[in-house]
């Protein structure tokens, strides 16, 4: 795989529900963090444990990515929407939010260092 | 000035209540996008237009730099929490969002590059 087909294979990875829960704790850098709709920062083990303890992941996917640029040789910048069907301490949601991310490669290996996510319902047609 | 000076330097222009309208259209790449918290992009032109025409500012600060990060030599991602009082349409609002912005190097002078910014209620102590 080359650079940007890896970022895919991981981008599939964050959005595949039995896998997004532990995937910062698997794939980010030390120093990551995830910027939550409200603003609100939370580490890849703070991710883990609300994904793990309030959310039931039904189904997500990546739905387009509207850029894969390299910024440098060692960093991608990201920006995708994802869309997801879950339920959030019981309520059903549909999710469809834009998400900027920036990977970066440590020791010839491919980390997402920062993520940060909008609301949910993100209007796909802008991008056309 | 140094570069993370004038990325500073360059916050504290977009921050200013009479420079933020047009701050874009002066100092971004030409494939910049905004998304705003909806996660619905809007380019600098459109941003100029959005906030001459509907929103007053008042007053506007950059409130914290979190994170003011080389990612290499020409890429700087910098970590903000803004802070801005405006009237939307008519309504008073206090803002306060987490926002990200990725600078680029080109031609010897730094652009902003892209810009998320979440909805306007972050939670400032969670830095801490």
């Amino acid at each position: 795989m080359n650079d940007k087909e890896t970022i895919i294979s991981l981008l599939n990875e964050f959005a595949n529900p039995k896998e997004m829960a532990s995937f910062f704790v698997k794939n980010a850098t030390s120093d990551f963090l995830f910027i939550r709709p409200s603003g609100n920062p939370i580490d890849a083990e703070g991710f883990k444990q609300m994904i793990s303890g309030d959310i039931v992941q039904e189904k997500s996917e990546i739905t387009k990515i509207h850029r894969l640029e390299f910024l440098s040789e060692n960093i991608i910048m990201c920006i995708f929407t994802l869309s997801s069907k879950f339920t959030y301490k019981g309520t059903p949601n549909n999710d469809s939010p834009t998400v900027t991310s920036i990977f970066k490669k440590v020791n010839n290996a491919w980390k997402i260092h920062w993520m940060q996510r909008s609301t949910g319902n993100a209007d796909l047609s802008l991008w056309d």
